[in-house]
């Protein structure tokens, strides 16, 4: 049993920085720990143990966890992945029973976020500006007739995350095509604007979003910001914490934001780290400390904007090599 | 001017690995060079000196290229995309002139490798096995209803390099929306195997496939080899040998291959620097070493399977911060 500050990574995949930013931050004062149900997850090389563990939907996960978590003296403990948010959130109170904190937003925040048009009726409903969003294809025609709505329409399932699925679509026939294909399509307005990404931190102890970091998407592949550039806006800022205020989004989330003639339209909200998170590090934007000051009962001060203009991140592929046993 | 042995890399994009393997073999005895188009390609970082140039169909780009090759005493040229690897093989006697080497297929060759019909034609006609590839669909649906070939087929360009405007259908309804909607498509049988890919180094002087390097792909992201593992099979060697032999490339190529009923497949080929070569090299096939022993007039030895069976390669995201100007 190691002492210390420890913390787990579940399900850590290819999220190499966010291991190193973490072991970085613990240096000297606890560990950290990645689990994985793949043994290809090159981030588990990278962390000071790991442990292969079963895969989320097998039976007797939860009990894998909480045993890891109590023989390492586990203090708090994140998902990287989506699926896994909502169980950390459903446990949490398991967790908390055996002194490990879940880093995550409460299970209906964290539902809303995979439920793209329960998300889109939230927003609406709160009075902020989003994507226009159907999942009755009638009243979309009905949009289309009268000048509502124009194509092209992204058409992507209600739940999933990624760009997986996705389709850009012209016309009627194709929409008529995916719904008889897939089940529980929703159609989307194709937003043709400036697209950002916004790495919020929401302190556990008072609640209120203590750092905003918003990058400017220069290029995606595959469903990732490849390419990005930091930038401040007052208006955004303000935008963005009242709406996470609203929802009562807790810890590191990721939201994803266009802007269309001037205006600012939430999109949709990964409440982890997203996948763009390295560039508000090595801006400054250390996350992994603000978590540590949490799980040690220490508030975090307000940093909001306190951070470089025109830092571009550019990714790029580093490899672990590994010989089969 | 710097004297040495220096080599230029072409559109060096987010190569980064490509440009530290030639760094480290060039150490004490030359420079790497890199060239981008756009200043946010992160493997211009690298490179001992990087230039930004117009891009590759801009007007007066062959000079800017062989300016710097000439001014930088220039011993021998790569390019890293596929375009560029036609203009390459294009202009090659221009590049000789200055002294500079193009480490490069023939024009033709190029040119048969990024029009996926014609290498189809080729492979057939020399009777290798290969996907079943149709440009006429009235042919295809023909072979549908006497069962040489099922449903689901691969709608793709008949040009184009990456999984860009794939598409996996199911019928012919959505094969006539497709071909409605864009130009020089062809149909692609779907081979459901298991897929390997190939680094193979072709001498430049003895003109022998020297190095053979096979890797089977576990998993892809964005048209990538994102995980892999090495293998050696003798009887995919000495086909891999022989088709190559028969192609007459030249110099570093990929090869996709798929396995199905114990038969293996050509699929395509990438007649450069493959996304996946960091696994050779990480394996101990040292591509960069082979190349500069050729442009050095020293003829490479045979050392195809000279690498360990059963190294996992997985990937992961690494980044560059620059600042703005």
């Amino acid at each position: 049993m190691s002492e210390g500050l420890n913390i787990l990574l579940l399900s850590c995949g290819t999220r190499n920085k966010i291991v190193q930013y973490f072991k970085k931050e613990l240096s000297g004062i606890g560990q950290v720990i990645a689990t994985d149900c793949s043994e290809l997850a090159p981030a588990l090389y990278e962390a000071d143990n790991h442990f292969i563990v079963p895969r989320m939907d097998e039976e007797g996960y939860l009990d894998v966890i909480l045993s890891i978590c109590k023989e390492n003296n586990v203090k708090a403990i994140l998902s990287l992945i989506d699926p896994e948010l909502s169980f950390l959130a459903e446990h949490k109170q398991s967790f908390l029973n055996i002194g490990t904190i879940p880093i995550v937003s409460d299970y209906d925040v964290v539902e809303m976020c995979f439920d793209k048009y329960k998300m889109y009726q939230f927003l609406t409903r709160n009075g902020f500006k989003t994507v226009k969003s159907y999942i009755d294809k009638e009243r979309f025609y009905n949009d289309i007739e009268v000048g509502v709505i124009n194509y092209p329409v992204f058409v992507k399932p209600v739940k999933g995350s990624a760009s997986i699925n996705i389709s850009k679509v012209t016309s009627k026939e194709e929409i008529e095509l995916l719904f008889s294909r897939f089940d529980n399509l929703m159609i989307q307005e194709f937003m043709d604007g400036i697209e950002y990404g916004a790495d919020v931190y929401i302190d556990l102890l008072s609640n209120e979003p203590v750092s905003i970091f918003i990058k400017e998407k220069i290029k995606m592949r595959a469903g990732e910001t490849d390419k990005s550039v930091s930038i401040k806006d007052k208006e955004l800022f303000e935008l963005i914490y009242n709406f996470v205020k609203k929802a009562k989004f807790k810890g590191i989330i990721d939201i994803d934001i266009f802007k269309v003639d001037g205006g600012y339209y939430i999109s949709e909200v990964n409440p982890r780290f997203g996948g763009g998170y390295p560039h508000a590090f090595e801006s400054g934007v250390n996350v992994p400390e603000m978590i540590i000051n949490n799980i040690t009962k220490n508030v975090n001060e307000d940093i909001i904007g306190r951070y470089d203009e025109g830092v571009y991140m550019m990714k790029y592929n580093e490899l672990k090599i590994t010989r089969g046993s």
